[in-house]
């Protein structure tokens, strides 16, 4: 699997890096964004191997890999840390991957939605899961110093939905799980409803697989989980839904840190203002 | 002088703004972004009236209010500084607003130069010099709690040319001055020779009155100024010459604070990497 690097900017004393490669699940080529802390140079530079913990972002609706790196401002504490980011894109992408007929933002291009998708037209490039959890994380071990024991994962909105899933079903893949803003019962909203139907078909017994509300209950571990929200938001009550979540969770005991940030909505300014607090979460628990 | 507040976004306790105007000194709407830090909320929640030190910021070219808010990373330090942060416009916008005909990006809008140009068909809306020495600050000072005695001003490129020329030409309107990667000697650059041809026509020793590294000779106070420029900046040789502006401060005794920052590109990667060291530096002079 090679990478063909498409852009390099010197970040904080680190490199803000993109790629592009051609992804055998995904069936397209793919671009990913990832932050090298100053620590992961000077170690290459000396040719030490020091195996650096690695946080996945997911992005959500409409973004790819680019959104983060510019405006959530994560790279400064990233470089304290010694923390390696990769964003991935939101869905596959370029000549021959089919989009909505209508173009919706919702379904399509940037709306995976981080699931394997069973249905016709869908499923010959949309396997957003196995992408994020097997093939991307394989390709990076591969070439860069990350430590493949040391993996957490955070995402906004339809990338909160990824994280938090992702997270419940691969307990044993990531150290901490955090999102902002999350998607957390897409069964119960019309973007969740939307987007699986159309990715799994009709049968929505088959759609609990991708529902954080549905996975924590089932979940055979439980990691630490923090969740950022804003009073504010627009999504709150027709699309996010937390309160869903948090009552699956209390029914299994499932620890989960909440916090309702009064005044804050769904932007990137939002994300920005708590980003360090989600760093120093996984920071803590990848034991840095 | 009427606002129009067209967003508001929750940022680190305080508020990014964005307002609409309509300019006098430029016949058209413009449109300005401004932080204010939590204290300036609490001040008005309480009825307090505590004046805030406020720090210009002139963006470079094709940017307008938004780049500097969305990617730059300021506003967490200056929500602990207590810091107003005020983002103009680039040129004047709208509808009559003569553009370049090639619609080029270096001349017409986006490109304002911040200078009052003085001819046809430039000068009935290209006088940004005079909107942001005077209309805008007048406008902030009426309508948000700033200490007009605790200003300062900074920018990038084309905007760090408009902070260095306007701080030299009024040091009794600013405290301190800084630019990232700025145009130091327009006259000596293709940018610059454009641009000033354009909007102060052929002869070109009315250009000096816009020229940071002849104006440096002339100024009659020394403030304190700071400029970190980018090793790897693409537009270093061929456009920004900081050996002109650093030369010409040397003659005249100018103290000048230089960072060439080894690595670094013309990007907002380096302007977030650096950006708090320019607030601590302002912060310094203003007293915070």
């Amino acid at each position: 699997m090679s990478l063909k690097k498409i852009a390099s900017y010197a970040s904080f004393g680190g490199e803000q890096q993109r790629f592009s490669h051609q992804s055998q699940r995904l069936n397209c080529s793919m671009n990913f964004a990832i932050y090298l802390p100053p620590i992961a140079l000077s170690n290459s530079a000396t040719n030490t191997i020091e195996k650096l913990p690695v946080l996945y972002w997911l992005s959500g609706l409409t973004c790819n890999d680019e959104n983060f790196i510019h405006k959530a401002g994560a790279q400064r504490l990233a470089a304290q840390l010694g923390l390696i980011i990769v964003c991935p894109d939101t869905s596959p992408r370029g000549e021959g991957v089919m989009d909505d007929a209508q173009a919706a933002y919702d379904l399509g291009l940037g709306a995976g939605f981080y699931v394997n998708a069973s249905e016709d037209p869908w499923q010959a490039n949309y396997q957003m899961y196995d992408y994020i959890v097997h093939e991307l994380p394989a390709l990076i071990a591969e070439n860069f110093p990350v430590n493949a024991g040391a993996q957490a994962i955070s995402g906004h909105s339809m990338g909160g939905h990824g994280a938090l899933t992702i997270a419940l079903k691969n307990p044993d893949k990531y150290r901490s799980v955090s999102a902002f803003a999350p998607i957390t019962a897409p069964m119960q909203c019309a973007w969740g409803i939307k987007a699986l139907g159309a990715y799994l078909g009709e049968d929505s017994r088959r759609w609990q697989d991708y529902d954080a509300s549905c996975l924590v209950k089932i979940s055979t571990a439980k990691l630490p989980l923090l969740i950022d929200q804003g009073s504010e938001d627009q999504f709150l009550e027709s699309q996010l839904k937390p309160q869903l979540f948090l009552e699956a969770a209390k029914q299994v005991n499932y620890p989960v840190e909440y916090n309702l940030r009064q005044g804050y909505d769904h932007s990137y300014y939002f994300i920005a203002s708590f980003i360090e607090s989600h760093l120093h979460f996984h920071a803590r628990h990848l034991k840095l």
